[in-house]
């Protein structure tokens, strides 16, 4: 099949673009998933890994490389070494939302315990950080060590916001910046240093990640209102039952009138919850637009992403990269 | 206080060597343990890190790069490097082993929740990763990464182990140089590594800190059946009620007549356990003599890292490490 008959979506043409690339990266991942001591962990991980998820961010890495001119190898250490913070994380937040699904399947703390879920986690972190010190740079090792700080801050400031009706736009964006952007902004931020970019370069591919994974996030939390649980294996109102505060409800709140801030109230702080309250928290947030209002912020956020790609060299990967920044937004529609 | 004043506890000895070096890596920990967006990570952290912990995998460090003439700063970080991993580990321990008691206090997830210990453990992982990256020695990094990863393989192993009394004395040790030894290793080498200490006495460390890790665990895991609450801050029949095949059953295991058989089958296979199994549990380990063979495997590993310390310069701190490991089996008696 040629690349003219693959399918339009940008993340797809990406795909192809970076396939074999990308085979390297899924060998190796297989190759240093395996252990030989604990045959449990290839058994939690292929769960994950295998389970065909978009693998958005090892793609973002080899992406960046490529763009840059990269000829060497090391992409694709970073690619996988990007994967394995993803899926470690995934297995952490498992057992941290007792969500019951992810990516269309039974989160691993279903099928085996939590106990695997760490441990198994805390392995793949451990793998990641192998990956990337056998590239030899510091820099390397420097970015991926502070996007995981930053990942790990994301994740508790999250958890001290959730159920706190007090949380501002920008506290949501800090949790946004750590939970997702932090990962998206290294792993384009990496394959330039790899490639051995100009600083402006790299400074516009760390910029594109960052806007790339905040516009990703917002529409996250919009698919968890109003997304179908097929398109995103995920079942609505997670967050609503979590009693997260993201972004549609943030912007819901701040326009609360009084019986609306006792709503919120209730459901949100008080975590006392019924029958119909869902479709309640929904039409409230149809009243004051708040769907649409937060769409226009990861709009807005594209944006950005695309404005930072225009300090980067002319390839059709950029291109690419360009009309991924409107699609992950446009995939709400 | 002189140091002739100080107790004659190896340890002691140790810590008052050492006083002004451990000063800077507590300041480190505090500072580093810091978070500016999650004022949640330091109230966990504080917890476990002031909760006067013995600070032995620290103490390691720095023995290992003083006694190899170091005169650098960055020993200080790799000391609290190793400190925040342990710390990482314990925190995702409590969170897996359900377990009531650490150090003699409630464990963070009795405090706060599991989600807190995992991300909170994550951060750590985090920020000593970024500690160990300003030291810029890329062998350092090698030997901690690879360090993480057979931590996480021993407590996987460890789990499957867990209930199944075909566990051997070989897995035994596999999961104890996983989860203890290995980190102790780790700490003593990356001392002499930093200390730019040759090839020779890089391994010597690394044998002391391996059998001494060793020693230690064995005779944690006999603690458990035989030490005082008061002792270790750990009730007595912990391994025993979660089911762990530690040295002292094993051996017991392999000599048990039929009776004794269905015993253990029952109380560590079905894990159906009653008033007066843990006492009879005790019973039959000493018909078998079964704790004294741990101790004596324990002394053995001890005579192991006593002889690897022959092969490293003369040193007060020498002396001060030769004595810590008899006095690591010694604590049991």
């Amino acid at each position: 099949m040629g690349l003219d008959e693959v399918s339009q979506k940008p993340h797809d043409r990406l795909a192809a673009w970076l396939a074999e690339d990308m085979a390297q990266v899924n060998l190796l991942i297989r190759e240093r998933m395996a252990s030989k001591h604990a045959p449990r962990i290839p058994e939690v991980t292929a769960h994950l890994v295998e389970a065909g998820g978009k693998r958005l961010r090892p793609l973002l890495t080899l992406a960046g490389a490529r763009l840059c001119g990269y000829e060497g190898a090391y992409h694709i250490h970073l690619a996988a070494t990007v994967e394995f913070i993803h899926t470690a994380t995934l297995l952490h937040d498992d057992v941290v939302d007792e969500s019951e699904r992810r990516r269309g399947r039974p989160t691993a703390n279903l099928l085996w315990d939590n106990k695997s879920s760490v441990l198994v986690g805390d392995y793949l972190f451990a793998r990641s950080f192998q990956l990337m010190c056998e590239t030899g740079s510091l820099r390397v090792m420097d970015i991926l060590a502070n996007a995981s700080a930053t990942i790990s801050e994301g994740e508790v400031l999250q958890l001290t916001a959730a159920q706190d009706l007090g949380t501002t736009e920008d506290i949501y964006l800090q949790v946004v910046r750590g939970k997702t952007a932090a990962l998206f902004s290294a792993a384009t931020e990496v394959g330039g240093v790899i490639a051995g970019a100009s600083e402006a370069e790299v400074e516009a591919l760390h910029a594109y990640g960052d806007a790339l994974g905040i516009a990703f996030q917002i529409v996250d939390d919009l698919l968890d209102y109003g997304g179908t649980a097929d398109a995103i294996g995920k079942n609505t109102g997670d967050d609503f039952r979590e009693r997260k505060l993201t972004l549609p409800v943030i912007k819901a709140v701040a326009k609360a009138d009084a019986e609306e801030r006792a709503f919120w109230v209730r459901v949100i702080e008080k975590g006392k919850q019924g029958d119909g309250d869902l479709e309640q928290a929904l039409a409230i947030m149809a009243r004051h637009g708040a769907m649409q209002a937060a769409r226009a912020d990861a709009l807005a956020w594209a944006g950005v992403a695309r404005e930072a790609l225009t300090r980067l060299p002319e390839h059709p990967l950029r291109g690419m990269l360009h009309d991924l920044a409107d699609y992950v937004v446009e995939r709400i529609s």
